[in-house]
């Protein structure tokens, strides 16, 4: 058993939590999170009030968390009710200022995760009164910066350790197994947050195609673009790219953003591709830990092995001279 | 005491390979790195060959390697005979296919040390023969490409592990301290290959302006670009940036390295920075690495930090529950 403050303050047996991905991380997967011990967050992303309480009803009495896309929030602030409404164990926040919403999520209980991107968001998500803090590096599946989860982690340790010594830390990007959770706890994380792993879960909302394309991808075939928010028309700050299985549609629009605008058939296409579930079309949302995912597993199978193989890094197993 | 392949491969002290920085690592570095139980190299880089002679002498008795930029290597080999007449410890490639030089390296006795970015990378290096393998995430200082080194070191484990199991690996790229070289570890890395933290060494050939400014920066402060090889009249492969501090420098060029190319008076300006050490102008070559960095120190007393830092996290350090 691995034991950290995080499995201590939340009652976990294991030291992970499943990221709030918006349209995969429903109520069944957030749920059969939890009910393995971790704490599963539900995906509320792009704030479509319906599709939260649909998904908190799919996680039954299971005791899980929901996320927000803070700049999306910012524009929809009552769908923030309607998560509280739940009474979620905790409320994520990434992309974006978390202190406006703060004093409602502390009001309500919930136990306030941000994730932040850089030194700054850092000191943002301590200003809001963070009882967590989760450092993402650009490696993560999804939204993410430039810093590299690596070095990104014992930074904001760093600055937690002087600044607000009981913040907990999480680490966000990349880790896919158990030597990523081993790494994670020596760089200072109290544990770790996954999202590309568990896409390969059963419980995921994401189809059959995306995963077989995500089994058969290497680390090496993501990229991080604007393409993708182009042809879904939304409007992120500058500063996030969105992580994808790179294809044949990034590939030809990457180096050519303008003329992707100015495409409206374009963006059908892409469309029509995730409709259809076509991974050559539309992109699979996957991180650089996709590599290091050579199949698909209930998600309480995947903790269970993530963590059997943490432990036995921890027990000494990092050494090879005698394997 | 840290005791890996890497170590006992080579009778090293600690797991440690300082990187074969152009211009930043002569022989006062390697050679003091390996006196004090790594292994040290000096950056044969852009292949002066003035400088390697110039630079292998002032490593004495030393026993250290050199390392080249393969690209630069294939359109000067003689360059390799000047090192290898100097009967390095190791040869270090990156960038580029090494391949076309691993006969004459493994001829002439000397370890090969293969730098990957990629998986493909990898496989070319396994085919050349390479006795250690390096694989650099883009959080790196100096060129590299865009894998993290959280993800590409399982991954290219992974790889080796079926494909080349004697072959050795290291980490590199936001290896800073200890808490890195214990991840490092866990990741499934026989050891560590460190720049960034050896550029804050008394040793390395750095202005002093440019290891103040490295001190004052966080990991924020850095940004993978074109710019500085665009005015260094470098040409290098189009997947390969260079990570530097961010200045106004490249904050003004950065998205206009058209216009960079036709102003040889820009040119002009940052070669002058970097003639008299002005990091407002010239950009010093940095990694993320260095929001880890509070001070310069010798490179022994480096080494030690980092190896007492990481066996005691190796310890069970990691735990923070009572700290
Ligand atoms: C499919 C997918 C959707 C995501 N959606 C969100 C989101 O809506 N909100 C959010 O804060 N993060 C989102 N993320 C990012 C995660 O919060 C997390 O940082 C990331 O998954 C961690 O890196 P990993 O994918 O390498 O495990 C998403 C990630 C993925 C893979
Ligand atoms: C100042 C500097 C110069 C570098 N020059 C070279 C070089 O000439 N050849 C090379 O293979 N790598 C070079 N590198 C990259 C290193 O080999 C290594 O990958 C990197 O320093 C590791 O990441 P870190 O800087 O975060 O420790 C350089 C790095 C720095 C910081």
């Amino acid at each position: 058993m691995i034991r950290t403050r995080l499995t201590e303050t939340f009652g976990l047996d294991y030291p992970i939590v499943s990221a709030p991905m918006a349209k995969v991380a429903g109520g069944r997967l957030a749920a059969a999170v939890s009910r393995a011990g971790g704490l599963g967050l539900i995906g509320g992303g792009y704030c479509e009030v319906d599709w939260i309480e649909t998904e908190f009803a799919n996680a039954g009495n299971t005791a899980v968390g929901c996320g927000f896309i803070t700049w999306r929030l910012a524009e929809a602030p009552q769908v923030l009710d309607a998560a509280l409404d739940h009474g979620p164990r905790a409320v994520f926040l990434s992309f974006g200022d978390p202190r406006p919403f703060a004093e409602r999520i502390h009001a309500a209980g919930a136990a306030l995760i941000c994730q932040v991107q850089t030194l700054n968001d850092a000191r943002q998500a301590v200003e809001a009164g963070a009882r967590v803090i989760v450092a993402q590096g650009g490696e993560a599946g999804g939204h993410g910066a430039n810093r590299a989860t690596l070095t990104l982690v014992p930074e904001v340790a760093d600055l937690l350790r002087t600044g607000s010594p009981e913040t907990l830390l999480l680490a966000a990007g990349g880790i896919a197994d158990g030597r990523g959770l081993a790494a994670a706890l020596m760089l200072g994380a109290d544990g770790v947050l996954v999202g590309t792993r568990f896409c390969l879960s059963d419980e995921a909302l994401i189809p059959p195609q995306f995963q077989q394309a995500g089994i058969a991808a290497s680390g090496d075939q993501t990229v991080a673009t604007k393409v993708v928010d182009i042809v879904r028309g939304y409007d992120w700050p500058e500063r996030f790219r969105i992580r994808v299985l790179d294809n044949a549609f990034t590939a030809r629009w990457q180096g050519d953003l303008d003329g992707l605008r100015a495409d409206p058939a374009q963006h059908a296409a892409w469309a029509e591709g995730l409709a259809v579930g076509d991974p050559s079309v539309a992109n699979p949302v996957l991180g650089e830990g996709i590599g290091l995912v050579n199949g698909s597993a209930p998600a309480a199978e995947i903790m269970k092995q993530m963590a059997h193989e943490a432990e036995a890094l921890l027990a000494g197993g990092w050494d090879r001279r005698k394997s």
